[in-house]
């Protein structure tokens, strides 16, 4: 039986994955060297057309990673000598707070109820604040941050740096990355890609503020450290022998969404996500755990279900429909359902008509 | 054209690999979370038939990176407090060096001329060294140290952690892994894989020396530091989001390598080395690099090209016979040919046999 993953990441691949590949293997793209020409000009092409899809301006700078929890590393190291300040509201918010601790800093948490979120208007920021980071939606617990609300923020509290985790969230959310500095996001979540990659934007505000800590001798000179990335980057190249094969068809899966249109994808996700909260609001026994309809993400939605939600996800499992558990505390509790571009709305009405029928 | 890589990594892909995508691809790999027990069995797989392969002894620990640069700073970080000694003979070993030297160690670089190599027995070592690196194969130059002269020298000096350098070599050479601490390879290279991980065996001791130096407070505690690699490792699992393809696609490479069985893997790479620089000793325009037999690489061939490699390459391109360039200063004077588990023997007389038929 062929499954279908509405799991958060990694998730069902983009439904243009598998030919790709194909493709790749195909034109010997994965023993090309990544210092040769072909290799330059495919990475410029998958940057030049996340920059076009995500309307990035040209003050920033598409640097690769390991993973996104790699970028919590790479901005703890070299855009904070002390002081950094995390919106925290489910388990990834506070996964950045708890690597900046680790790393030495004095990281301060603000701390939102799981399932709820920060209200931006009335919040205090210290001044020796360097960077504030905004996890515009949690994927642990489905609340997202309204675009607006980071916008006006922003403008309240314009000298940190503001760094933004959209790793569930990217290419849906409109962003105005005039409006912040340092923005994430993972392969395996909205772009349908195998995982093992993660994609850091940054802006020069953050390259000027790394160099400064690196002439004051506060600089980790790592190999992935974001002035060698920034350097790199300039090239079209990256700082160490990368995921050639992610990064192509990143590049590709881009390509097929500028072809088909960000609006069109953008209208699809208003609808699916719909679907879903209508499920939640409408099935006796699930009720959306993000309660405040202004924080609800469009791209993960998460439900209480009555009784706990192993049944419905054995049940749906069996239809090859597979569905993430809650996260963490919320593991037997919670079912989490992604509606990433690669989901139509056909599936996603599947799954909600699936649900609606059965038992549990 | 169909072209075959002789370069020295990214390479040809392992002849069986394009199958098992396609598996992959069928059984959704790319769709499992990396803390499902799907994939928890899969990555032990991988490690207990690395295990097997290359008899590494139970007191090791299979880490995961993104590449082997990454282990570059992981062992600078947390393996060392000032003091490290680095056997330098070309671009890669010098490479650990500086990233040692860029995190603020004291590391010590001792240099053979390019294409030679270091008389270990006559070596001096001062007593403050904690870490010693030897790169086993220098991809940039196919200088190689034998298996025997690290026994010896790790007899004479069992005190520092010693950290070999296998990028390019593994699984030819029959390493004893309890001469020696810390082992790192890229799967792109011997393994035939694609890009973008890199594998880090370390033994017991490199564990209770990151803890050392953790309780004394120079512990840099990142998100893929030894100590949480361990931790994870220790449940097949990962720190972060890993390249779970990549992380298969090793697994069953290893299978297909215990079935075919690593001696006939090795003797057949004795065979195509053999070939490779009976072609150098004989050919009036080509001069093995590595002067000094003892030294020669047997996966990695070097030669330098009268009157430069351009003509030779572009030759051997037309008829799809990919070979590598020199590399850095050598870069239009040399000629790099990998002889990977991959390339079979027909395949290295068939392009021994071009070579010997071209002009140039």
């Amino acid at each position: 039986m062929k499954k279908i993953f509405f799991t958060a990441g990694p998730s069902e691949l983009y439904f243009t994955v598998e030919q790709h590949l194909k493709n790749a293997i195909r034109d010997g793209i994965a023993s090309i060297s990544h210092r040769e020409k072909a290799y330059v000009r495919m990475q410029q092409e998958t940057t030049e057309g996340l920059k076009a899809l995500l309307q990035v301006p040209d003050n920033y700078t598409i640097g690769f990673t390991s993973s996104a929890t790699e970028v919590w590393d790479r901005m703890s190291e070299n855009l904070i000598d002390k002081h950094s300040l995390h919106l925290v509201n489910g388990a990834f918010s506070e996964k950045f707070y708890k690597a900046a601790s680790a790393l030495g800093k004095e990281a301060k948490a603000i701390v939102a109820k799981p399932g709820q979120n920060h209200d931006l208007s009335s919040l205090q920021v210290d001044d020796r604040t360097e960077l504030i980071s905004i996890t515009q939606n949690e994927t642990s617990t489905g609340a997202a941050m309204p675009i607006e609300d980071i916008t006006t923020f922003r403008a309240a509290h314009p000298k940190p740096l503001l760094a933004i985790d959209a790793v569930s969230s990217l290419p849906i959310p409109e962003f105005d990355f005039n409006q912040m500095d340092s923005l994430y996001f993972s392969v395996q979540k909205s772009f349908g890609l195998p995982a093992g990659l993660g994609v850091w934007l940054f802006n020069n505000r953050c390259v000027e503020r790394a160099e400064e800590l690196k002439s004051n001798g506060k600089y980790h000179d790592s190999y992935n450290s974001i002035l060698k990335i920034a350097k790199m980057a300039a090239k079209h190249q990256t700082t160490c022998t990368p995921n050639v094969l992610n990064i192509y068809l990143l590049g590709k899966v881009v390509q097929d969404m500028l072809n088909k249109g960000i609006g069109q994808i953008r209208q699809e996700a208003r609808y699916k996500s719909a679907l879903l909260y209508q499920l939640f609001e409408s099935h006796p026994k699930l009720k959306a755990f993000v309660t405040d309809k202004k924080y609800r993400s469009m791209t993960v939605g998460v439900a209480d279900v009555e009784n706990g939600s192993e049944a419905l996800m054995n049940k749906l499992a069996e239809k090859g429909l597979i569905i993430g558990n809650g996260y963490g505390e919320f593991k037997n509790k919670h079912i989490r359902i992604a509606s990433f571009p690669t989901h139509s709305k056909e599936q996603m009405e599947m799954l909600v008509d699936e649900i609606n029928q059965l038992d549990f």
